[in-house]
């Protein structure tokens, strides 16, 4: 993977999104940073994040940023390669928190343009199913279909993930 | 874009679907027609209508067809570009409102088989999450996905919408 | 399409995954074996397997397996063509029963291992929409991830439906 360059890895659940990124990562040398955006809140959550983080080897310095991921990019060395997993998380905790969202996410997308190294975004895909019930739900689902659409704008390469397999919407393989 | 064709742009909540299907239809020399199939019921349909309109600049003409779209299709001159946006809003508006779909998405091809014109069809791809609790809900992403299939069978190109970004489904880019 | 050869057809709802693996079924000679995994257990259910059996024509053989798969896979004689329809209701009538699910998609893998003839494997994407509120759809929604990248990972064929048109997501058309 050439340095400097922004990927968005999107997919649906358990899709092979972390599996994808890490992957795109490792391709490079270490050490690699990971920034987690989940918050250990509850039973299953702690299994997920704990079965993520088993599987990451050596080599992996691990950050957690559930809010303020600006500055986590910020703190990231240059050339030092950068896998946030994941942005829905992330735009999850800023909406239950009442953080504004279109702050946050500008200030998101004005620390990738100050990264200096490889930086890999995982997200989950949200928007292709029914049209929620639920007002907060509807808001997330546009909330995240919003940020995917600006960072993808931004990315040079963006991956969506079917059945553990990437596609390649934009970019080269 | 050559002239007599017919797209289907689908794509999930915030993809950049009407985004994408205006630059397709803006590559035509105007004016364009854009067919309306929304029905401002509630101020977040009010607010989601007034931020597409405000968007499009000139050169478009718009007229509202939450039901009769066929006869919107059969009004506009032959040669003029035209935008239906979107197709589930308008088979939502049918069945809320008791229409019988069928007769109506033949009335639609039937429509579509007779326009001279470039023709962009926007649609919400809606029937890749869970299997929904209600009935209604259930029936409506069967109908949305049978009529997709039926129109893509008989659109040129067919793009789905990945984050703001179209991938050719059929057709070239 | 040539033998020995594994295939996934994924896709959303009403996107045309049946007629597609039906169609790649049919260009091999018949008899050809269908594997339903429907349990007709209401109306619905009973409505919808009928107008599939309706649309196959002659030359299928229907065995149902809603639970036990690797047997009646094993059942298949060496070269005979066989779809599975679909492997989301084969897991959902698992977990509806409480049966183990990891052994179950084990089991699954190894009798595709010793399958000898094409096989077309039918599945309904359910990840990209909104996280369930419920706990069984949120379990389904992962497991069902996680048996798509699996068989995937083993087959040489993976389609994803759009509108009823399969994109290539492994292999070659």
């Amino acid at each position: 993977m050439p340095v400097d360059k922004l990927y968005l890895v999107l997919g649906g659940a358990r899709s092979g999104k972390s599996r994808h990124a890490e992957s795109l990562i490792e391709a490079c040398p270490p050490p690699w940073r990971y920034i987690a955006t989940a918050e250990p809140l509850d039973e299953e959550m702690r299994r997920r994040i704990a079965a993520h983080k088993a599987r990451r080897g050596n080599g992996w310095h691990t950050v957690e940023a559930p809010r303020d991921l600006a500055s986590a990019l910020d703190d990231c060395p240059d050339g030092t390669p950068v896998l946030v997993d994941c942005l829905t998380l992330w735009l999850s905790n800023l909406m239950l928190n009442g953080r504004p969202v279109e702050t946050a996410v500008d200030g998101l997308l004005e620390a990738l343009e100050r990264r200096r190294g490889p930086t890999v975004l995982v997200s989950n895909e949200v928007g292709l199913g029914i049209v929620p019930d639920n007002r907060l739900a509807r808001d997330f689902r546009d909330a995240a279909g919003s940020l995917h659409a600006k960072v993808a704008a931004r990315a040079e390469h963006v991956h969506f993930m079917v059945a553990g397999i990437p596609s390649i919407v934009k970019g080269t393989g």
